[in-house]
């Protein structure tokens, strides 16, 4: 059995899995505890063994997706150890690939829309997220010597984000389609 | 009684408004027929006999909101009679004002988040409305005599897509308060 097969065995993390595949396709708000369990193949209590509320499997949700990105951060700069412009180069593709895989967005942004509650738990994983996105966009941007590196990583971080967004109202052929074109092009306008 | 006041006062109206309101600041999915009956000083009966379903009503707030955005590209038309280029500028302030102004973002586009279903009657208006900005937008471009207006208007769509999902996501004063500044720095480098 494989390290993967061998945790998701486990109830916990088959209950995260499982939460996250169907917050993913129905939105958190079209999935209740009882079908989440259900699908995990486990009961109500056993889920509340582990999370002590649907807010706090959210927030936990939510931080699995998080760390996946930070994986995707140590690829890039793994791929091209101290060249700043390259790892900055391959934000643009890895972002791309983000934005054409699946027309449902970050599950991140997706869930600051739906939660609408100030104080749910899910909102200071969103905030440290997008936040920690922002400097380390800013720094690659400023270690990569482009002028106004903030600038940069602030409109580069909007244009995901409005990508992402797009993909879920018009579909993936629409301006989502051309990210990597426009993010490229405002690199070039920043480095001229 | 003014005119505004006296559209109020028919139910259909009054439900309406009430139901952009509460979708607003509570989501679609937060908020159900009954509350909303209940806060426009009717009933579900009433609710029902203007609107087939919950899902029309949503569908139905969304092309109210498509319509006040309509006129706000008629008032930047009449603002600056002619001079396309500074209507795009006009259009940046009128943008970076609708980032600003709220921070629950463009219901359309959280709509699309929020309704997973391919079939909701709502699709068909967000896909509609997107592409109608997105045409007016890349109109606008061209005749300003910009060069590369489709991509210029693309940039400037999901950079303000973003802008408006980011203000939920980390609040106003995040990325989206740099709104104007970025997108005339795109504009200026399309324009060089």
């Amino acid at each position: 059995m494989c390290a993967e097969m061998a945790s998701l065995a486990r109830p916990r993390e088959r209950i995260l899995e499982t939460a996250r595949q169907l917050f993913h396709k129905h939105g958190i708000r079209g999935v209740g505890v009882d079908a989440i369990a259900d699908a995990a193949g486990t009961n109500k209590m056993t889920l509340y063994r582990h999370f002590s509320s649907k807010d706090d499997l959210v927030a936990e949700c939510l931080r699995a997706a998080a760390r996946n990105a930070a994986v995707l951060w140590d690829e890039m700069a793994a791929a091209h150890p101290g060249d700043k412009l390259q790892q900055l180069h391959a934000w643009v593709r890895v972002a791309a690939e983000c934005v054409g895989a699946d027309d449902r967005g970050c599950a991140l942004a997706n869930a600051a829309v739906e939660l609408t509650e100030p104080n749910h738990p899910a909102r200071r994983v969103i905030e440290e997220f997008k936040q920690e996105q922002r400097e380390r966009l800013a720094r690659l941007c400023a270690e990569a010597g482009i002028p106004r590196a903030d600038l940069l990583a602030d409109s580069l971080s909007l244009l995901l984000e409005g990508a992402r967004v797009s993909c879920q109202a018009v579909g993936p052929k629409g301006p989502s389609a051309k990210f990597a074109e426009m993010a490229e092009a405002i690199i070039a306008s920043f480095a001229a």
